[in-house]
């Protein structure tokens, strides 16, 4: 039987400069769509065609546009690669999970926080990731609007804008607070899934947000009292955040393996940690396991220095036990899982 | 009796002019400061002094800086005009509201988002407004980390680093949705009050978000099934993204009138409306108020243009009152007033 040749350190720098510059130029595809709507030189047939239809469709025709060019470039440089991308799925039957060991694939989102995108609001980007062996080991995230390029590959490090390693404070890079969640910055998002259903995923983050928020001591001793709740409305940016260090813990529950898979290979090269969101029965003890990529739940604390008393790990395994004991669990099912 | 000579329109563009170049520099100083926590290059004596100190200190100690270039620059140009900035206050005895009709007056945060700069998330900026007798006529907003200028001049319209109008969608500014606040994007904070007593500010704010995002029809009928809930950590952004059209509504209660100022002037020249966060007894036909600058209670719409049944503050008007309608009473005091 003939065994494939192995992927080499240098196939994997040719795959990270051309995933760098696939997000250069998805990213600027999807500036230049957003352009169109607010150009002062909107002369073009085709600008005056956009102006018919509404925001809705286009933010629609644009990720799907994005997405096809993301996927025929994969595919006219690595034809034997697979890929898995939102729209794939938005057009197929199935939300299994189809990331598998036997091919190098690569995950993409090509617009993540496509609300944002709709209403102009800047926190959009586009998300790309390369994975082997279920690993996800470069991770390029793009916010155009933003100006701002997030790159990893794999023991080559994290890095904003291609020269500012991640996270941005390193020498040294900071502990985790003692007191963390407190003095924590506490990412989180509202989501699509609004059901008014008694205790449905809807009140369980909002609990958990509250616990998280209310002062220390408070809501019978689970008040977490966060330096700040924030909510961006994209998983990716929330994850690229975390790995500059800027959010100190991120929780979500509900999102998909393309919205996350860039930003963890992010975090992870930055130093970070990523478990699951959803506390499990005994959360000051219980294993903290490696996040399950199509998990659908997420739990990201930033990279973190030693304290005098502890390892940056032990201070980040503290924060996610601290987090697990204020959260409630969440309810998102994985079809075919 | 001597009058003094009426301010020109001559005088406003000159003030402006120096407002703005201002913020530009005032920005640079931030970012500056920022910057000496993760260069890459930190050699020198200051950096290393700075070292020593934590975060926060360090944050203080811009804060104030900041804001003593920006007092000593306004004294320097315009000695007969008030100043009133955030670091007024702090080492004041009193928060009264300082800004009547009687002088020209300056009211600035020297950093808006403090948090979001202590962790080195880029939602973070200058805020300075000119108020001649009592109305905020000219607003600068930089944020330095994300290259976004935000300036206004009453007259001479609102404008994104200088070149792009604000609303960004302008040829024509879209009206607000007919199922308003379906549709929108809402800003909220979780803010500093995090008491954990029954009825206290942070549960009414944590009811209100949630019968904004909740499904429409649930929540007793207050679900208003908003699009997205967006929390940033700065009001003066929150204000900044709602002049651009990025943000459809920004409730908020708590901040003071330097967080604000400069984003009111933003927005109100936009084309934007703001009125009180607290709803009337009767939210469907009260008066809806111009904004009370020091009244700490603030909802903001965004600039909207008309539809085929309403005109664009008709529009605004019944978004208000939908909010109104969703939202709790908040308690936050003035003193003296």
């Amino acid at each position: 039987m003939q065994t494939k040749p192995a992927f080499t350190d240098k196939d994997l720098d040719e795959v990270y400069s051309f995933a760098v510059q696939l997000g250069k130029d998805a990213g600027k595809l999807l500036l230049e769509a957003a352009q169109l709507r607010y150009s002062p030189t909107r002369q073009s047939v085709k600008e005056q065609l956009v102006e018919k239809e509404n925001a809705v469709d286009i933010v629609t025709k644009t990720d799907e546009d994005v997405e096809a060019f993301i996927k025929s470039s994969i595919a006219a440089k690595y034809p034997s690669h697979k890929f898995v991308g939102e729209e794939t799925y938005s057009k197929g039957s199935t939300r299994s999970y189809l990331i598998d060991d036997s091919l190098p694939t690569w995950c993409v989102d090509p617009l993540d926080g496509t609300v944002n995108y709709t209403h102009l609001f800047p926190m959009f980007c586009v998300s790309i990731a390369f994975i082997l062996k279920g690993v996800p080991l470069i991770g390029v995230i793009y916010a155009p609007f933003l100006n701002q390029l997030f790159t990893s590959c794999r023991g080559r490090g994290a890095w904003l804008n291609e020269t500012q390693a991640l996270p941005l404070v390193r020498n040294p890079i900071p502990p985790m607070p003692g007191n963390a969640p407190g003095g924590c910055i506490f990412s989180c998002e509202w989501g699509k899934d609004r059901k008014d259903i008694p205790d449905g995923n809807l009140y369980r983050k909002v609990e958990s947000f509250l616990n998280m928020a209310a002062e220390s001591g408070g809501r019978a001793g689970k008040g977490g009292m966060v330096h700040g709740v924030r909510s961006l409305g994209s998983a990716t940016l929330d994850l690229a955040y975390t790995a500059m260090g800027a959010f100190d813990i991120w929780w979500e529950g509900g999102c998909w393996e393309w919205d996350v898979a860039a930003g963890i290979a992010l975090l992870q090269e930055a130093g970070g940690l990523v478990t699951t969101a959803n506390p499990p029965g005994e959360p000051t003890t219980a294993d903290i396991e490696e996040v399950k990529l199509g998990s659908r739940l997420y739990l990201a604390i930033r990279p973190a220095g030693p304290s005098e008393n502890e390892s940056g790990r032990a201070g980040q395994e503290r924060t996610v036990r601290e987090v697990w004991k204020r959260v409630r669990e969440l309810d998102y099912q994985r079809p075919g899982a």
